[in-house]
């Protein structure tokens, strides 16, 4: 995604009640500050946000959380929340290499929507679906761990799918056309951008037993 | 596939060297047959035999075993035989459903190129990567168990691809765009005619430990 710089975007990030600005006091706890039991849903690399607003708009009952490094992309979600009223949306602002940090045994589901495809094999390893990462994630589930993720980027999809295969994960949907697919779905910009240059969009969820 | 009858089938039929009349009188033995302890890769649904023909002659130390079911099919692949010497190939005429009735143990992979996809729910065991077909496999293998696909058909391959994984096999390999992937592959007729319409070839591989 290309960065356009945000004047305010400090102001912004400061004002908005839904970033977290210290996640990690929160680890182990989210599911006090969410008041409520309900799964959390942890989108890794939420961009601009449309897609974890409108979930989060879609389904009441289940929290979600939205990850993002930059701040101006940040501050840019953040003004589409202004005047929403999500008590299920929380905002975190790092890098999901320390997601080990903030998170402990309470997400049910990661999500992971047009990552960086790190297209060359020696970053193979900075894939959000690497076995690092996966490794990263095995401390963050509780109960089963399930990863969905969609892009329009090939070789992203076609590693994703090997990658999640030899670390355990089983297929349960995929689909090489999201939009013909009958599957839920909520568009992000970049999606309707790209589909509208006649691109599919592939999909794919994934399940693993928990390892005790 | 369309099947255009072939007037003196039977004839061509009853007189090549390459098919096997009576297949399961080597049940077990096919390796006796051969003459040598070579891997066995078995195609299921090898149509008019350009896949496996092509891969008998650049695999001399593989042997290659063509299973189709319909007389006239399997005669214009014997005919394409007629002046080749190729004692690693072997043709059977039968249904994929009797296949534990011809082998035993034996095989070290199976090759499904452009399989019916079978596009109805309601006839989705009759895919060849469906769990009926992958039951009857698991008594064809010997050692571990490997797969390997490619069709046009997104449907079949998206069903493959979760049937698959979910029998406990592993994705090795997967594609999307086969021709521009760099994967060793040799083109059949139909496959040429497809690709030439624009559109890609999707291809797995996946591998199973044999169960014990």
């Amino acid at each position: 995604m290309r960065i356009r710089n945000l004047k305010n975007a400090k102001e912004i990030l400061s004002s908005s009640d839904y970033l977290l600005e210290n996640p990690s006091d929160y680890k182990g706890k989210f599911n006090e500050l969410f008041g409520n039991d309900n799964p959390i849903h942890l989108e890794i690399g939420m961009g601009k946000g449309d897609y974890i607003i409108g979930m989060a708009r879609e389904f009441p009952n289940i929290n979600f959380i939205g990850l993002e490094r930059y701040d101006s992309i940040v501050a840019r979600a953040l003004l589409k929340l202004e005047n929403c009223n999500l008590p299920n949306l929380k905002i975190i602002k790092t890098d999901a290499m320390y997601l080990g940090d903030v998170f402990d045994k309470e997400i049910s589901r990661i999500l992971l929507n047009f990552s960086d495809p790190w297209p060359k094999d020696r970053h193979a390893k900075r894939r959000l679906t690497s076995s690092d990462f996966l490794r990263v994630y095995d401390k963050l589930f509780i109960g089963d761990c399930e990863i969905v993720q969609k892009t329009d980027n090939v070789l992203l999809f076609e590693s994703s799918l090997v990658s999640l295969s030899e670390y355990g994960y089983i297929l349960k949907e995929v689909s090489l056309d999201l939009e013909n697919s009958g599957i839920f779905n909520i568009e992000t910009e970049y999606e309707r951008k790209f589909k509208n240059k006649g691109f599919t969009i592939n999909y794919l969820r994934v399940e693993k037993k928990l390892s005790k």
